[in-house]
């Protein structure tokens, strides 16, 4: 499907981390798969640049970031011919008269994309709008971290609203952009079998993971002052939470779908008090071995303070109080330097009641519904079958993708689908203003409580899965985290 | 596991076809496989051979029946000398004597396996107690079809019962030597994703093939007499069909199971009087293309009657009268000259309520559970996906073994597993008295009224999926056979 609607995109950190290595790579496999219709992008950058220098790293950007058989002379051509660069120093406000000039004087269907810190929203709004540059057909697209806790959130979002209605604000999240995350949708809602057991009855728990196995690298700075809660859990966490528990909305439209997901986050259990410290871990990685070299400890990395207690993993057990979850525990964890880069949801059925066969656990046979969203996407279903043979022995296998149906097409980068579904209007995929100050909401005692009591991360060996707790906080409900059952 | 019962195994019809292509291959992949034990097998043939002779037939059947890969000249040297040869006519009482000489006079672990048609299983039993032959460890194997009917079923029975308690009856059929049909019990009732929702409530129906692309073949003689429905459907289709629709028996040994498949058998829904041509439906085929080449119609075969009635296929819609299955169609076919040659259990679920996709037809988006029995042994899931790329489309896939986990072993022939289960005593996958009888009760009204109406069975082209009523059978329930749709 391509975008009919012909639009402008102006990238706020036009040449920034983000944009070279996510936006402009997806905007050109977009472009080159004749999917992103008529438009113009429009880099805005502090630095005074020439057309052939603004070509030139947009250029590098795509050779290091976009597969090497999509990269034809003849697209890049094409492409090229739709990019502007305008420099703007975001600090002034009479300077984003000169984003005018570059752009059409009627309203048309105009996006600004902030990748930038979100403590400079406000500031860009501000200015967007001094110089009349906010239409009623703009968008404004927001990336997270949206704020560093409940009140800065709602801050922003208030800023925000002073200048952009909320159907004109895109919130985004990349992890809802991941093919296997919208599959889940539909394999949750379009069959039988999965939907019929999707509760309490027939789920003993769920696990979500997401595990990086590199540090902290070149985010340092960044990194240490808002570690692995607010980085990763309070978001995509959080999110994927929301996308596998949520009811069947009646309809697939945007305020359907998430009005389902607030309600997930406004069931979600408070973990207050001494239950953090029974319910939530946190660990901070000391040195060890990654991809077969040693690394350092976290505090030892360039940019991160020698006493530093910012948490590099998180690990809770979280409760969603409703008739469909309740008594179903969620395990939640993420970090960095673990022993992979994986993403995985893992939904673990009841055990067999009864077993006619010769099973020595049944509970490690139980069967397990497995959404893998990285470093491949794709599901498998694993299930008990007889052993070939003599006998009646029983094993466990999966069953995955037939071979003759995997895709022969490309999986689309996350990023494609979201800047595709932004220039569409299609807000199904972003974050509400409720949703984001729900999740905030859930956080915040867990931030404070933190704070207060000067908490002191475990230290966990790089290249492990861990800090000990982690393992205990299921191995006390007589469970196991997937990759060591 | 090997057998660790020393044994003695006499094949009546020891040189017939049924011997050379399955039971002596069988035989000596058991006992390449160093899984046969200890023990003679011992051929009994009415022809006069000597040991050169009889041996070199055997080696002869070997080298067309077994893999090449698995036929070594060692095995064949050891297993050769297990081979004993009696020569024998079945009809002579007296004659048994002989088979004295070649057994020890010992009460072991004897197995006599009648190959023989069905009108001989008296005498064999008479002339085996004459001669004393009949001791408290003897087995006897009874080949399929047991009779023609009840009466001559229940006859038989009590015939054999005069010599051998029903605990030293094995009555096979080896459809459930497959592996996939013990494999059904194992996904059944070792899975709880699959067992919760095998009843009325999540099932829609289920469909049973067995096709064959072969024509009457050499066969035509005994199959004129006998038919689509005595050949296939009495044993085969209803042996299939309790495999699927039994309760959970609560231990894994051979009368818990067949108590629970008796159980289906006496809650079929009788079909009689007019129902009989309202739910099944009978052909016989007609000249067409089989692989490619043009085939003669049945009553053109060599040893077929010109005038014969006898049918080449049957479907029948049958119901099972109890709680979990009231309301869900079982629609069971089987026929000569179809397109291949196929054996499939399809389960489908039924559709989901509500859509919140674009779906073109809910019921063939339906979830499917899939058990290949033939040409290859294997399982399938289908269901719905996103389809990958924009929007939110859905398409059918397919779930099935991983290839990773593709298994490396070799599938052991049905008959292996039987033989190797009735040396080791083990019934489990044998009929026992009152579930072939069951099985006659309900086939008998069909078969008697065809007979007082002398039905026309309906002619059907060689190489389609059987007369236009098999169809129509399905279509006048909104349904569709699983490879029509």
């Amino acid at each position: 499907m391509q975008i009919t609607d012909p639009f402008e995109l102006i990238l706020f950190g036009g040449l920034g981390d983000l944009a070279r290595r996510k936006l402009l790579p997806a905007l050109y496999l977009l472009h080159r798969d004749g999917r992103l219709g008529e438009g113009i992008i429009c880099a805005v950058t502090r630095q005074q640049l020439d057309t052939d220098e603004f070509l030139a790293r947009i250029e590098q950007a795509l050779q290091q970031y976009v597969p090497a058989d999509c990269l034809e002379p003849q697209h890049w051509q094409a492409f090229s011919a739709r990019l502007r660069c305008v420099t703007l120093d975001l600090q002034q406000p009479e300077q984003y008269r000169q984003l005018q000039q570059a752009l059409s004087s009627t309203d048309i269907n105009r996006v600004y994309y902030l990748a930038t810190g979100s403590e400079l929203y406000t500031r860009i709004c501000a200015g967007l709008h001094s110089s009349g540059l906010i239409l009623p057909r703009s968008k404004i697209v927001l990336e997270k971290p949206i704020g560093h806790d409940f009140a800065s959130a709602q801050a922003i979002n208030a800023a925000v609203a002073e200048y952009f209605t909320e159907s004109q604000i895109y919130r985004i999240d990349h992890y809802l952009g991941k093919e296997t995350v919208q599959n889940l949708l539909v394999l949750r809602f379009a069959n039988s079998l999965f939907e019929q057991q999707w509760n309490q009855k027939y789920i003993d728990h769920i696990q979500i993971t997401i595990s990086e196995s590199l540090g902290v690298e070149q985010r340092a700075g960044f990194y240490d002052q808002v570690g692995a809660m607010r980085d990763m859990f309070q978001n995509h966490l959080l999110q994927l939470l929301c996308m596998t528990a949520m009811e069947p909305p009646a309809r697939l439209d945007p305020d359907a779908i998430r009005d389902e997901k607030v309600k997930v986050l406004k069931a979600l259990k408070p973990i207050t008090g001494t239950a953090i410290s029974d319910n939530v871990v946190c660990g901070q990685y000391d040195a060890g071995v990654s991809d077969g070299k040693p690394v350092p400890r976290y505090r030892d990395e360039p940019g991160v303070q020698p006493k530093s207690l910012t948490e590099t993993f998180v690990a809770a057990k979280v409760e969603i109080e409703n008739w469909r979850w309740s008594g179903v525990p969620f395990y939640l964890r993420t970090g960095k330097r673990l022993p992979d880069r994986t993403c995985e949801i893992v939904v673990q059925f009841k055990a067999i009641p009864h077993s006619i066969f010769p099973l020595q656990h049944k509970n490690t046979m139980a069967n397990k519904l497995i959404f893998r969203l990285q470093p491949d996407e794709g599901i498998r279903l694993q299930l008990c079958e007889k052993r070939v043979g003599p006998g009646m022995s029983v094993r466990l296998m999966n069953l995955s993708l037939n071979p003759q149906d995997m895709r022969k097409v490309r999986v689309p980068e996350a990023y494609e689908r979201l800047l595709h579904d932004v220039l569409s209007s299609n807000a199904t995929l972003f974050l509400r203003d409720d949703e984001l100050l729900e999740a905030w909401r859930w956080i915040d005692p867990v931030l404070q409580y933190w704070q207060a009591s000067e908490r002191r991360p475990e230290p966990y060996t790089s290249g492990s899965w861990g800090p000990a707790a982690a393992t205990l906080l299921l191995a006390r409900d007589g469970r196991l985290w997937e990759e060591n059952s």
